[in-house]
Order: C-alpha cells, then sequence, then structure tokens
C-alpha cells in the first residue's frame, strides 16, 4: 500500500506541498515534471521554494500553480531567543518577496480555526497577537503613513461555531473592506511528526478545500474571495492512519532485508495491510489527529514567530521594541 | 441644568426608549405626540411597549417609528430558578410576537461588543450559550424541518480588534447568508442604576448609531443591513455623569424645600452646574461609567435568560433539557 | 513484544484499571489473583467494579488497594439529552456509594490539568460547572442544612504554571479548609480510543504518581494529602506508542493465519519491533497523544455529565433545574 | 460630611496610602504626627514614598507601620513605547530596594482577583505574563543560579469561585513552598479618578483586609501568612459614592464664594447630604465602581509594566528580549 493510496483510502489530508513533492518523487523515483524545487539552508532554517508552474504540475501535485514556501526551523521546539529572532527575520524575508506591497497597500488579516481546540487555534492566536491600524487611518492618515500599513483583521470562528461557512464570511468582509490581500492563517495537518510546530509554509495559491485541522470544506483563495490570498500554515497534528502506516512500512521494509522474507513482502495483500490500518484505528479511520504533549506552547511559540514576521513585513516603519507595545 | 441638557453636554447616551419618554414627560408634564406607550404588570416584570408612530414622535424622542419594548424585572438579580424561568417565558412571547417568524424563516444572531471588557461582554456571550443550526440544513433538512429553524451567529468583535466597522461585517455576511431577521444583542447604557442587568429591551428598529456600551459609530439597522433587525439591548452601566447629575438634582430639590432657599435656586446659574460635573468628573466626562460589583455575574444570568428566551422562539420544536445539551 | 512491554519500554501510562486487568488476563489467560471484577450491564452503561483486595493484587496491578469503578458510556458521543441524564443518574449512584457522605461532610473538588491545552482541560471545566458553597455557610449555615453541602473548588493550574507540586498546593489547602474528602477531576490516557471521552473510572485511592495527560510526577492520595481522595477521570487521548503497536500486533495476527509464516512470527525480534515502532514516532516516543478531531466537544459532554452527577450527589435537596441555575 | 465620614458611612474603601495621607492633611491642615513623606518627581513618574514610623501614625493612618510607595505616572494612558520602558524601570528599581533580595531568595507570586471580571483581573493578568521558574530548579540548579530567582506563581481565583478565603489558599501554599517573599498583585479602589490605571502602590505590608475591588476579608500579610508579604496595587475603579461626594463638594465650595450663601452653607444639615447621596446610589450604596471605558487596556498595559518590572527585578541575568521570549 503506496502512501499515495493511503491519502485516498483513509481521507488524509496531505496540507504541506513540501510533503506532497516527496511522496511524489519517493513512489516514482524521478522529478515531478512541472514542478521546480529551491532548496536554501540558512542557519536556522532550510527554506524550500516549490513553484508549481504547469498544468502537468497541476495534475501530479494536486494543487494550484503558484508558489509555495516552506521554512523548516525545527529550533522553534526550543526556547531560544536569538534563535526565534533569526528565524522571525527569515519569516518576514519571504513574505516581503510573495506580498510585494506598496506603501498604500492594505490587508485583512483572517485567522482560521477554532479558539476553543488547542490545535485548531493558531489562527486566533496569531490574529491576538497582530497590530490592527486601518480603523486609525480615518483619523490621521498623514502621520501614519510609511510606518504602519492599513491591517484589519478577523478570525471568524468555525462551521460548527456559526453555522456559516468560514469563505462565506471572509467574502462577505472582503467585499466591504477591499483589502489587496487577505492573509490566512491555519493550522495543518503534516505527514511527518518532526515537521508539528516547526515548519511554516506560505503559499500564494491561497487555501484549497478540505485542508487544515478542522473540516473546512470550502477554499480561501483568489477565486473564492475575489482577492490575492496568501496562506500561513504550520503544521500542529499528523493524522493518526499516517503514524500507523509508517509502522508498517518500516516493518515491510524489515521483511525486505532477507530474501525469504522478501517474497512475503511481495505477496502480502495490500488489502491485508488496509484492514490492519483500519482496525488499529477503530472506531475513527480518517479523523483521528497525532501532537506532542507540549503542542500548546509549540502553537504559543509560532504564533509568536509568525504575528512577529507579519509585524516586520506589514509595518516597516515601527521598531520591534515599539511594536512589542502597541499590542494588547 | 435638565436632563436633556445633561445628555447633549456631556454626550451621555440614554439607549433605552423607555428612560428617554420617561425625561421627555417629566420635563414637559404632557403625553410626548406621536408616541403611544403601554404597561403591562406580570407577577414577575412590568413589560412596557413604547410605538413611535409619527414624524413627531420620531423628532421628539430621537430615535426611528417602530416598537421598543422594555421587560423590567428586578428579580434577575435574585439567583431564584422558577423566577428567572417565568422572565424566560416572558421575554420569548414578547419575541414570538415582534418577529412573527414562519416555519422556514432564518436568523443571523449578532453578538455585538467586546468579549474582553465584561461590560460589554454581553453580545458574545449569548451568542456562545445559543444553538446554531444552519450548516445542519446542508445534510438533513427534512428531518429539522419544524424542530429546528436554520440560525447562525456570529460575534464579530469591536472595532478596536478588528480595524473593521461592525456594521461592515455583518452587512457582508448577511449579503451571503440572506437572512430573514438579524437579532443584535448589545449591552447598554442605562439612566438609572435599578435597570443595571434587570431590564431587556427588544426593539424592532436595530441599533442606532452610537449606541451600546462601546463606541459603534455605524448604526445596525434595515438601512445599514439591508434586512429587518431586532436589537435585543441589556443595560450593564450608567453613565458617572448621569449619577453626578442627580446628586446635583437631589441638593437642588432639597433647596427647593424652603422658600428663601428656592430664591437661591432660581439664580443658580446652569453654567456653574455644568462645571462642577465637568469637575467631578475629571479628566474623563461623558466616557466614564458605574456598574456595581457583581455585574459580571449579572450579566451571566441575563445573558442565560436571553439565551433561553431565543432558543424557545427559534427552535419550538425541541423540549427546554433537550435545549440544554444541544449547547456546548 | 508483549503490550506490558511496550508500556514499561515507551514510558506509556495505562491509567485506566480496568484496562491494566484486560492486558493482564490476556496475556497470562488466567484471572489476576488478588483482584475481584464484577461487571453490571445497563441500558446506557457497562458498569465494572474491580477490587483489588490483596498485596499480590496490588503487585500484579501495579496499583494501590481500594475499589475502581468504570463506566463505559459509548453514547456519550452522541447529542442525546435523556440517554446524557441518564448516564449521569448511574455516575451519580456509583458515587453516592463511594463516598458515602453524611449530612456534613465537606468536600474540595480539585480540577486536575492544564484550561489552555484541550485534552488536558476537563478538572478545570468541571470545576467550573461546579456549584460551590462552602462560603456560604458561614451566613447562613442553619438554612442550608440537609439542601447543600459544604463545597469549595480549585483548579491550580499545573507544574508549568505555577512552579510548585499540584500536590503540594492541594496538600495546603487540605490542612485550612480539612475537608471529607477530596474529589479530583483528571483527564487520562487511555490504551484504546473507544474509550476516548466515553469511559469514566472512580477510584478510592486517589491519584498514583505520574498518570493524567499532562505529566503530574507526585500522587494525590490520601498518604500526600492526609485525607480521603476520589479520582474522577476520563480518558480524552491514546498514547501514540498504543496505536502503532496495535498495527503492528495486528500485522502479527495475520501472519500466524498460515503455518508458514507462523514460523517467520515466532523467529521475529522483539528488538525489531521496538526499533520499529521508536522509528515511527519519531522524534517523539512516549509523549505523542492521539485525540480524535472532536475532542473538544466530547470533554464539554463529558464535563458536564461529571458535574451533573457530582451535583446529585453532593447537593440532594436542591431539584437539578435550580441547580442549573446555581452556576453561573 | 467630611471625606473621612463619607469613607465611614458608605463603606468607602481608601486603598491608596497616598490618598489616605492626603485626606488627613487636607482635612486637619496639618502634618500627620508618625507618618513621613517624601516626593520625587522624575520625566515620568512621581515617586512618593510615606512611611508610616509610630503608633500614632498608625492609629491616624488605619494602617500598619512600613513603606508605602506611589508611582504616580499618567503617561501609563498613552501608548508610548520608550515612555513605558521608563516607567518599568523607575518601578524596578524601587521595587529592588524593597524587596533587597539575595541571589538565592525565594518568591511567590500571587495574583488576587477574579479573573472574570475585567476591573479585578490586573493579578491574574500579571501572573501569566510572569516567568516561573521554581521547578526547573529540580533539574539544572547550577546552570540557572545568578541567572534566575526561583519564583512560583498562583492566581487563586475570589471566594466566590472557590469557596475558600484566599488568604487560607495561600498560606496552605507558603507552608509547602516556603518563599523568602509573598508578592501579592491586586486590583485597586483610588479615590480619585486621575489615579485609575496609572498609579502603582507598593507596600511592604502586605494588604490589609478589605481592600482591593472584590470583597477580600482576610488581610495578605505577615501577620496570616507567615511570611514577608509585598503588595503590589493598581487602582482600577473609583467608588461612585466619591465621584457623587465630590459633585456635592464643589456645589458646596460654590456657595461659599458668596457671603450670603455661605451661611446657607454653615446651615446645611449633614445627614440631608448623606440622604442625597444614598439617594444618588440606590439601590447599591457603597458597592458601585466607576471606570472608565478603556479600563482593560489601561490593565493590559499596566499588566505588562507591572510584569516586566518584576522580570527586571526578579531575573537580573537575562537580558528584556530574552525575557519576552521565555514567557507563554
Amino acid at each position: 500500500m503506496k502512501k499515495s493510496d493511503l491519502i485516498r483510502e483513509f481521507n488524509v489530508q496531505i496540507d504541506m506541498a513540501v510533503e506532497a513533492h516527496e511522496i511524489l518523487r519517493g513512489e516514482s523515483g524521478n522529478e515531478v515534471p512541472g514542478v521546480r524545487m529551491i532548496k536554501d539552508e540558512l542557519e536556522h532554517a532550510t527554506v524550500t521554494t516549490i513553484d508549481i508552474e504547469t498544468e502537468q504540475g497541476v495534475q501530479e501535485m494536486g494543487r494550484p500553480k503558484g508558489s509555495y514556501i516552506t521554512i523548516d526551523a525545527p529550533e522553534i521546539r526550543e526556547n531560544n531567543y536569538l534563535v526565534h529572532q533569526d528565524i522571525t527575520e527569515t519569516l518576514a524575508k519571504e513574505l516581503v518577496k510573495l506580498l510585494n506591497l506598496k506603501e498604500d497597500s492594505s490587508v485583512l488579516l483572517v485567522g482560521l480555526g477554532n479558539w476553543n481546540a488547542t490545535p485548531d487555534a493558531l489562527g486566533p492566536q496569531v490574529i491576538e497577537k497582530s497590530l490592527v491600524t486601518r480603523h486609525l487611518f480615518q483619523f490621521s492618515p498623514d502621520e501614519l503613513k510609511g510606518k504602519l500599513r492599513k491591517v484589519s483583521a478577523i478570525a471568524p470562528g468555525v462551521l460548527g461555531i456559526t453555522g456559516i461557512e468560514t469563505a462565506e464570511i471572509i467574502r462577505g468582509i472582503v467585499e466591504h473592506v477591499k483589502p489587496d490581500w487577505v492573509i490566512a492563517i491555519d493550522a495543518l495537518a503534516a505527514g511527518s511528526l518532526d515537521r508539528i510546530g516547526t515548519s511554516i509554509q506560505l503559499a500564494n495559491t491561497g487555501i484549497s478545500p478540505g485542508s487544515g485541522v478542522g473540516n473546512k470544506r470550502v477554499g480561501i483563495n483568489e477565486e473564492t474571495l475575489g482577492c490575492k490570498v496568501l496562506a500561513i500554515g504550520l503544521p500542529t497534528v499528523v493524522n493518526a492512519a499516517i503514524i500507523a502506516h509508517n509502522c508498517l512500512e518500516s516493518f515491510m521494509d524489515e521483511l525486505k532485508t532477507s530474501p525469504s522474507l522478501f517474497r512475503l513482502y511481495k505477496e502480502f495483500n495490500p488489502k491485508s495491510l488496509e484492514n490492519i490500518l483500519s482496525q488499529a484505528l477503530s472506531p475513527y479511520s480518517g479523523n483521528l489527529m497525532v501532537a506532542p504533549k507540549e503542542i500548546d506552547t509549540l502553537i504559543q511559540s509560532a504564533a509568536r514567530i509568525i504575528a512577529g514576521a507579519l509585524g516586520i513585513c506589514l509595518h516597516p516603519g515601527i521598531s520591534r521594541e515599539e511594536y512589542q507595545m502597541y499590542l494588547q
């Protein structure tokens, strides 16, 4: 049973382009056509840019044309101020490049997810730590020019709380606020445990339907909002089916090492593997999430880094210390 | 200095129609033309209906044509379950009359105000205690028919948090959700201490600009939203200028009792009274709010009563016990 | 690799006595000496009572002498008011039996865990929904007698928030409040997914060191507090190592079905299995938790049931409706 | 009616020593015997030190012997980072002097008040922003020495939530944690509006019974805890009786200006003034609090300043930037 089958069978979402790309390359052994990848190793982070450039790339990767940048920074797990500061700068630089804002560009921050559920609360937490300025421009636009950009923000809650698709709520707001960019922040599901809380994905394609930790059924992108959308995502969980699958895969790898067992391996029915998985995850199948015990502090660190980088990128005219004090 | 002067001078908001009406009648000694008032004394509540019927009534009362119903129930302050239950039923009956819903009517609940500030948190608290159902209709519309109505809900936060006028956010959502009614719940400023936490106002005119505990500059009404709006308000504070004014008024009343002092009273310069007030409220003037120490529990009781009455009115097909369990 | 080895190797905590018992019986195929089990099948719940009666039972089960009652009620997952009500009554009955309170007994409720982390927030949530009365007795002891019992409550937070072992905090309070019972409510780690959110364990032995979702290093029991302790636990997660282990176990079971593969199974080195597991859980090993997406609503339902049952048991003189209104 | 009568009659609490001192000096026109006051005007703050030195001072001031330092910094109301930073440093310096800590001194921070009620939430908010370290010393005491001090923290909640007097809870914890100092942070009631949110009082006498925004009936001081107690207080409200009284006082002052009215003033019965006040505050009397609309952001700014100054004073070995990152 290949990982791509697993994903289909158990309805496992691979939210990160960099992981989808790894799986494709791993299974085929070839480069993925129509997709370009560049890796940049920095002191405290690896920045991987994946550009989906052709229709074939779109087909293979199962996501729209655009740039997907992943900042892998395992040191987010450690509580080292200087390192976090460095990661914040790295993230800010990538944001600046992707957004390419003008002095008077305006931005609507959207914190997706449910503030009541730890692993889904990243978006609302970033919003809480962000500086909102749009309303200040009504009174003193000239004073603020060049110092602050027009930023508004909302954490609309999830479908179960509002009864309204999140995309509908945001679209309504976008039509009135008319921002140049929507920046949507969301918790993601990773394909690998070591990405939890330590990997930040930027995508200038917005968010596709069905991704994220909760069940978001409608996409948040230019098509649904009528406005450019940058998605910032951080994995906070891994689907349990992936852990179970990894187990079986390691087991199979073990079998492959001896010739006699290899025969066994080849005979083994993929359908039985599926049954084994189903049984191990019963009664939940694709809806089980794995997270480390310290997930709440990991999310808090990451939210601080993301909000900090947004501040640097959106409000270039104020110093970092000042920024801290503006926040509530 | 008349109360109506005070209101103008110190920018004191009288959010309750019943109080505006009392002031007008008190100062003129006459009925207010174009305004009809009916009082209904029940065991645990007094229900006062004020109908503003003509343009002259609109002018005098300073608010739009429509029905303003006030349920004064001082026993909300006591923790008596049966009495609270009775007040909930009374409120539900008035809601049913004002809304006049059809079986398939849909409603968007809007919790105005700031969840971080106790006296402004009524709206978000009612939303939290309300049953949201709109999303359930996509999967099992027939099963729910006659039992539940389509209810969606949002607590959008205040201008200082979002950078967006609340009315803009709601208008955007209304355009997509297209509810038959918006029901907006808000904390009000009362003109009298004994109404804090114990008086519920319903208005089928929605909310006028500038009312409520926070500073809401744009109205939430049919004109701004393009959809019928019912406002539910509960006073949670009294403006400190009113307390100070009451003090001076009592003092003047005392002076009136002896003929020699009465002369003094007549001579006293209203401008000096104004100065005295300004000084007593410095450095804050119209922005000072008075609330009892136990305001948080008062709001909690009232939020439970309002959410309970909304449940009875919106979802007539489920029992009260069931309702409790549906809630989070 | 036996489950008991797994537990040792990966530092997996089995918090529920009923599961520890199942594992022991499963592996040995025999009854566990010194341990008595009674199962009672009710309409909406199975009540399993495990009594550890002898020193040998203590050794085998790895927990102190006492009664461990588990109420398995899978219907907690469904939102059916009447069924929840029935489960609440069942739980209340077991509480009444275990506590055996006198009219003037006093109780300190302790909500263990971290209110900021969803799967660890059960304890604080139950406290929030519980009626605290101890302070009322100073003013009107006679009026309350027979109606309410003296109940105090605290949610002290976790070591990382306070810097103090939770047991130290509670012991200090117990010395001053001198309750007859401490009732400690905690989120547990289950050994099986279907117990998440649906299984409530009562133990008149209190809480052993190291159990619960967070890392509680000191026990909360008569030995540490100097007062009888009843523990109420609800599993909110399963350790990921168990899911992974189940996978491998199912795989091995599959191998056993054919004679030729059975040989393979016997040859397979337990050490390799351990490696496979370690690899699948890297970089986290024993600290990874699995929970369903809807864990926050599961916990809310369970918290309501536990708080409701505590109310029935502790305050027999007030009706259930009244009780709801007393709560904040 | 003198202010000191008002205080007695309406049970108005004057929590700030500096205000009690002003009232005494104002009414008598003399220095208060046994009390020494030093004023220090800094750029962004006025630091007033009041030392109650003799038994007569204790009698006059109605509070125990000790040092009461007030930092009046009206600029806390403005959102200026550099000014806030300066005020933080000023506060830190006073804390250092009063506490006079050794390298291995240990401190228990206690956040008094109710996190659910905005004007009473200062204490819990400071706790949330403070760095707790005591538990780290069990693992790496040597590494932390000279860098961090042993700090533990608790926000125990109020009597209505726990059913236990806060002092009892803290005493129990103190007996186990055995800190050198308890630092108790509490919201106060001021005697003047312009101190709300802008005046910080330090008292090495701890907290006297009955002070603070909520109703704390037992003192938090060396006598009740058996350990030195430093109290940090910030006024977040003014009793409404004081505002009303100020009004009447200004009115009387107005009367005094003409000789004929002066006679009137002298004749006026203090008892009638009391009645006027009672009426203006009905139905609440001494339990009504006045606060500005923006009280929640004022408290947040002040909480950040207090937590920042505690950090500088308690953990001298880490830089301010590092400190921010250690916090959650």
